[in-house]
């Protein structure tokens, strides 16, 4: 096992990653304000690992409440948030239970946003079941729902007391849910790790054959880049939203086509090709970057172009984008292979024809 | 003017007291952190005061999204949450929109939450326009919906970046509204200002009368109070409860008849009785101090005996209270007049006892 710490004052907490954790009681248990914790997970991870994870706590004298929900982007809702509401409010959920989320991305946010807004706040374990859990979003604090208008428009900045990643979980995630987590382990190389983009290009073959080393070392390099930006930047005022390398064009995929079409991380591969076109046209890359990039998300089994919705459709989502100021729309370009940068001066015909480069037609 | 502090480190705050604030551009302009505003008013104060503020506003500037909700208790929910989401992304809002919420209580924590949420948390100001959230409920951060089960369960604490309380609001304010204000002005007295209580049985009629110099000293003596408290406790592990006398019995008033029924300052009054009761039943108060209490809530113009519901009924919705802790109800009680507690020991034959001596038959 490996641990790392996000450094967040009173409110830092540790990463630990290894295989059998959920089976550490020794980890959880002195996170529990008192012994009453609701596990919040879907119906896809709930067969394989909630029954084992609730036993090992109920064996420590926990009283557990267990939430399933149904699995998928599409169900990142309000709906769905209600029904955490009142199965915690039905089973007379405190202030003093801890929520567990068990599962992905989803289940993260989802669970996290009830966490914050449960009788305005109760502790909160993340236990990230897939790779894109792992490396990013059960990290940091996002929590949030979709709104029909636009993804993770509700939402708040939440921390976790700790995150479990067991990498044991692995072993039965899908293939496209794996390579959906790879886009954004190589997001971390691209905006800020060059050597860690090298080491991908190595490596993507031993990734994608589940070599548990090779995954133990992307987790931990993914968290520690993810711990150091969070640690920086909390609430996204500043060097937080680098993060977001592809995430405006890759929201306007999700959204243009319904939530749950692709999967996020496939929308964020192709997004980001789209960004890396787009910096080229800018003058920052050349063709050779663009065809480094596309090709190692090729290797990660991701989609490298968008699909055929219009360059209209794309900036009507894009302009929804969180990350818009003064009506301007800020997208995270690359300076080089290795630097993001944020930048609001992209001229309108350079994102259109970058988008329009970058799609099926 | 007056001006207090709600000393919160980074996150401290001013609240301004007196006649004809909402004109002041001079006090709101510092506090927007871009020319976007989004005020969320309810269908009885709007025709009142949106027009004036949102035109000072935009005489300055400012690019103002009007939001105008249904008014009353009944619509704290998700459903009106909901539409206030709705109306943001709708004009296009951004993280730099500040959220202003013109209105009473149920605005303050309707608007407070969606400030806390949308996009993860956005600027926010109180401007509050009943004697109740002026003397409470928009300072110290504490906003959220009910929830069918139980009230204020889903919410945040947010704090706002500024309160504005125009006392010149209070001449429109119904002689209801002004009695259930009247209610938490009391509270301080009666949980830690034994001098502000003797104050108030002297005053009570000039307050009914709208006296402006006798309502703005209990304004601000309400808000010192309350700012201390908070302060000193902004979650609420500690002191912070104390400022629930008689709420979690009012509470029960308040669901067991259906939101809106009773107004909220009202149901305290009732049960601030109960406790009150409770309390004598338990040793510390005499009958003199009960009906000291029950005499200056009816010279408030307020209820003193809860609605004819069973005691199960009562225990039952109290049973569903934040403030329960390992399955124990942690009640507000009173070890003397001025001088609160919490107390998770009551009997509960005591609990019932004070529940039916107090209730209409």
């Amino acid at each position: 096992m490996r641990t790392l710490k996000v450094a967040l004052g009173a409110r830092s907490y540790p990463i630990h990653i290894g295989a059998g954790l959920l089976g550490r009681g020794d980890l959880v248990l002195p996170c529990l304000k008192a012994p009453l914790a609701a596990i919040v997970s879907n119906e896809t991870v709930a067969p394989l690992y909630l029954a084992g994870f609730s036993d090992m706590l109920r064996a420590s004298g926990v009283r557990v409440t267990e939430i399933v929900l149904p699995d998928g982007e599409q169900h990142k809702n309000g709906r769905t948030l209600d029904r955490i509401y009142d199965a915690l409010l039905q089973n007379r959920c405190e202030r003093a239970t801890t929520l567990i989320a068990l599962g992905g991305g989803v289940i993260g946010d989802l669970a996290g946003f009830a966490a914050a807004t449960y009788q305005r706040g109760i502790p909160f374990i993340q236990a990230p079941t897939t790779l894109l859990a792992q490396v990013d979003s059960s990290v940091g604090g996002k929590t949030g729902i979709n709104h029909p208008l636009g993804k993770n428009m509700i939402g708040a900045f939440y921390q976790p007391r700790l995150v479990l990643a067991d990498t044991d979980t692995l072993k039965t995630l899908p293939e496209r849910e794996l390579s959906a987590g790879l886009a954004e382990v190589i997001k971390y190389g691209l905006i800020r790790d060059l050597p860690f983009l090298d080491w991908l290009e190595d490596n993507m073959a031993r990734l994608r054959g589940r070599d548990a080393g090779a995954l133990s070392h992307a987790i931990e390099r993914s968290c520690i880049n993810k711990a150091e930006i969070v640690a920086e930047d909390e609430t996204e005022s500043g060097v937080r939203a680098l993060l977001n390398l592809g995430h405006t064009f890759g929201h306007a995929i999700e959204a243009g086509l319904g939530y749950g079409a692709w999967l996020h991380g496939e929308a964020v591969a192709a997004g980001t090709v789209m960004a890396a076109e787009l910096s080229r046209r800018l003058g920052w890359l050349n063709e050779a970057d663009v065809s480094r990039i596309a090709a190692l998300f090729e290797q990660a089994g991701l989609p490298v172009r968008g699909p055929a919705l219009s360059a209209d459709r794309y900036l009507e989502w894009m302009a929804l984008d969180k990350k818009v100021a003064a009506g301007k729309l800020r997208l995270v370009l690359l300076e080089a292979l290795g630097k993001a940068v944020i930048r609001d001066d992209a001229p309108e015909s350079a994102i259109r024809a970058a988008i329009e480069a970058c799609c099926h037609v």
